[in-house]
């Protein structure tokens, strides 16, 4: 089993929300199973930014997609990380994009895709939809499944 | 059956979108079954108007009850009424309760009630639920079953 | 067991499409548990009628609730009932309650109500709702629980 | 038409978001129908406020249902009192009531409700529900509808 | 950070609706992840259009996905200039194109689709689905999910 | 904890389906709970009978709700009684209403309601429902939420 | 624009329903966009059809997609040939590769398919799935997205 | 049109259930379309046998596809034959298998495929699924569309 | 604000999972809001507990609802009491009725009800619902909305 | 038929929960088709294990397909091995990739995947998704179609 013991977030007693991604590390651990190619999924329906032209927050439910080559995303610090931008001003393509680099940055995956679905504003929600490439053959990659936006009725 | 003859829109060829809801003439026709007291349901999922303050478009999905009093509304003039909302200025609570009274006064059902359900702005939908009072006892009077507005995810 | 011999359609080879609603007879049969008091539901998503000025098919889906007093309903001469509608004319709420009042003709139930949820015709679906008083007290009357129309999106 | 001049935030270049619900002033505005009851739902889905003992960000979607009483909550005051939550530590039941309780005393409505629908903590969401008492008689209320959490699967 | 200050709509205090869709400018603003392929989806599900013959109003869901290739859609310009199909005639398949082709003008995408989904007339709504070609390889092009339309019941 | 040693079915190795209904004891537990009220609901998705006249078979969603008074259901028992139904021939109505009253006489509880899902035949699926009488004061009766039949599309 | 003076049915008062498929003239118009490949959906909840054998109606829920090849299909003409199957007598397979090959003959379209989802007979519903081949490369074709017949429960 | 005079059971008065899955024919009938090439799917939510080594019963819901070669099943002979494994003993992936090569053998199709959807036991549900290879080319094959199984919540 | 300093668990480093139920301190905190009255639910979708008899797994769906009177539920306490079935044997009806009894214990509610959906048996799922009694008047108690079992397809 | 007289679970009175996974033999027994290459899949939703590090107990769907190669895996014998994993710790990750890896070893499939759908921690639910490399050439292999986590709304 891999070591955990020298993670900065897990297994302390509760962390206080980081100031800014920037100041957030975004912690990589040892594949388990790194014998294997397989895919890990995030979904995060609890992210919140701000805008950065009028301060007003913006909310998206967020879907990371992966495939690690040795090394996994530890949890904890990207709770920590995507809380982090609760006060950090960024338009939805920004947010969105920013967060798969640095993912990709941290663990250096051997494929990675981001869906950001983000509410509403003046009716029209905008998604973005990022991957590194066409897929590592032979991996199984499921869709999202994110139901599109209906308006009313 | 009822005389349809002197009806303004029904069965002319089409007839052109109303200026205003004012401009419209909301028809009443005699009920072919006024011995009984029953429910009609209009849905309305194509309704919009104009935001009175910045002019900028709203939308929402209106569902409208009543029991008939020996009238009941001619459907092709509702359609044209809800249509003559199009550049008309009014807040939501406004074009919802307006609705209602105008089909109010035209028909003088025994019972009225009007869902309003508006496309968010803000992030926030509004809804708006009026009736005119208890429903009439042993009669029939189904939810409306609109499903609230979820975000996204 | 009641005497189903005499039946006019049931266990006959497939009867012919009735010509109109008035040359059906809808046949009663003894309720088997005339000692208890139920409630029966027919689901009827296969129903058509013509408009009576424009001579265009109209389309329904309508569910009929009854308690019965002695007499049920039987199925196979309600189908024909409602299949002679075919080439029948008359606008929504006239076919709606000629059905409710056809039924309610033929086994004198306890209580009855229907609701006839007409497909959109120039984007407002029509409902009728009707029902022939309170339900008796005690008698379970479940919700006919058919989703609102919605548009598109 | 009510005079909606002196408003603090409607019609201004985006307010900033304000630093705690205190320093937040809920508007109200006179009700444009003051002479029928009817019933205003306000959905929010973009909710968010921390945990007061863990500075950790919580997460809810609130549905606040109200009869006015001659004023009518100001809609963008709204907003940015509810986003003042963003970083103010408080319980869910703290939340969700202390939110009844300022909308209550900005238009002193006839009745009023809120439904507060949390994200999971633990594996196990809280909702907290309120009403100000029975609903008043003859209005309109109708299900809040939103559907309940199931886990996965 | 891309310059955003001579823009003509966005930061403007509220525009008024334009005229026709020819007097409204789309704007195009510098892509800011312009080193990597990604899609931008918009979700329109507040547009409305006149029919060029009869002059009633016509509705639809709208769905545009686009990969940028250096520009993205500035989004209030787009809000505005699918406004302006509120007074404008002409036909469903029409309306759908016109909108991808001049996206496709003002940005040049590497790839563009539009989901044109109408409300039905007569019974029968049209659904349009245009793409420029094949989706670049190796960028993620979710499906845009809209469910068929059902009718009633 | 009551005693369940001189079961006839349950715990012991598989047991022979019935040959009918009659034939087949429905067995009765005391109630661990006797001193207070609550319902019980088995939902039967799993329900096959033969028509009495043509021997083909009937299908079934059956949902079973009761109040016990001191004595509940032994569940091996009725999953043998139900599944002796399948070489039975019985209508809809006889099916739903002989199992309300096999159960009620194995238990005689405070109440009992039945809802029979029957699956379409001649296009027009027949739903039936019964219960015992008003329930009793006091205790929880939720809804069965059984989602009407939609035919296709 | 396309010339569409010389229709036979379009912007006529109502026309009568055609006696027969085979008496119906499915008109074709100029395709406004002949200079791109797009795909238009047709969906008809309101299909009806008779038994040839037994003469009973059969319901279907149909949706037609093409890729137009210079000329487009005139959607009155389309309801009015669909609705002449009112009174015509042909098994599903027939009914659903029939309007294919008219359409088909109508418009020459460059790749064409329809999906016709029956109602139920015997408790076994047919589905026939028809396409001209596959489909043309680079033009966007999404899933039709009917579900599948559940039964009851 | 094909000859539809020497079918065994098509046509006849309600034939008996047969005893066995071998001793129930099924017939095949010209296709009259076989100038083409298309999808025929029957949906079975009626489907129910023994488990060989209890007796107790199992259900399924089973979707069958095929291509065509010139025969198509007689669909009353196929409802007779699914019929006949109501006693029938058979492990859930041998039903599913065997009705698979009895219609191969039967009507010698292009392409055959069954989705076998079984009710849960032991918590557990077992889908079998299977295909005779690769579909032909350029025929149409939409997905199944069964929603998979949840559990409770 | 109420005194959390002396509870068993909240705010400790994770606590380990509870031998039984017997062993777990249920733990009350003062209500921060008991001048109203309320609702509280917590929707437990992760319960397990094991068959007295077989010793196999049993999973199910718990709802519960309250109004306190002085005393909430501290919901870490919550948590580790419900775990702690996890190895602990008792029947359906067992389990769920003694959750509700150990949290009337711990807090003396005004009302109490609970909802247990189990995961079907044998084919067959059994709910249980209590409540303490009517529902205090002028309280909000929405409907647990929680969907029946429907098997598959 | 295949023997299926030496088997260590199947046929016996109910047997106890095993200690550990690594005490539980995953039974193969001879693929009844061996002739033929389909898919079987197992939905779990009934699976937990324990958190490695806190205890505490987490919540899984599980979701299983394989292609036989001449062994199918005995269903009980499964069902224990799953069940084994309730007093057992380990990470998301590594349960689900050890399952997939004990069936593997079992009974050496053609192809194999799992998905594995875990409950939210954190309010960021984990998916894992392995495959064994590309599914066989010709075997038909549906989507898993478990829906997204959506929080709350
Ligand atoms: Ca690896
Ligand atoms: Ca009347
Ligand atoms: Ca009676
Ligand atoms: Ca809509
Ligand atoms: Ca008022
Ligand atoms: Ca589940
Ligand atoms: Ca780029
Ligand atoms: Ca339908
Ligand atoms: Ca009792
Ligand atoms: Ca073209
Ligand atoms: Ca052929
Ligand atoms: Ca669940
Ligand atoms: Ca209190
Ligand atoms: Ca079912
Ligand atoms: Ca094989
Ligand atoms: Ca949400």
């Amino acid at each position: 089993m891999p070591d955990y013991h020298d993670l900065r977030y897990l297994g302390q007693t509760d962390s206080p929300l980081p100031e800014s991604p920037e100041q957030t590390e975004l912690e990589a651990v040892p594949d388990p199973h790194a014998d294997i190619d397989y895919l890990v999924r995030f979904t995060v329906p609890e992210f919140t930014s701000l805008c950065p032209v009028t301060g007003q927050p913006d909310f998206a439910h967020l879907v990371v997609d992966y495939v690690p080559d040795g090394l996994i995303v530890e949890s904890k610090s990207l709770k920590l990380f995507l809380g982090a931008f609760r006060n950090h001003g960024a338009f939805h393509e920004d947010c969105t994009l920013l967060i798969a680099k640095r993912i990709q940055a941290a663990i250096q995956p051997k494929w990675l895709r981001i869906g950001g679905y983000w509410y509403p504003r003046g009716g029209i929600p905008i998604d973005v939809f990022y991957q590194t490439g066409e897929p590592p053959a032979g991996v199984w990659i499921p869709d999202q499944g994110v139901p599109p936006y209906r308006g009313r009725g």
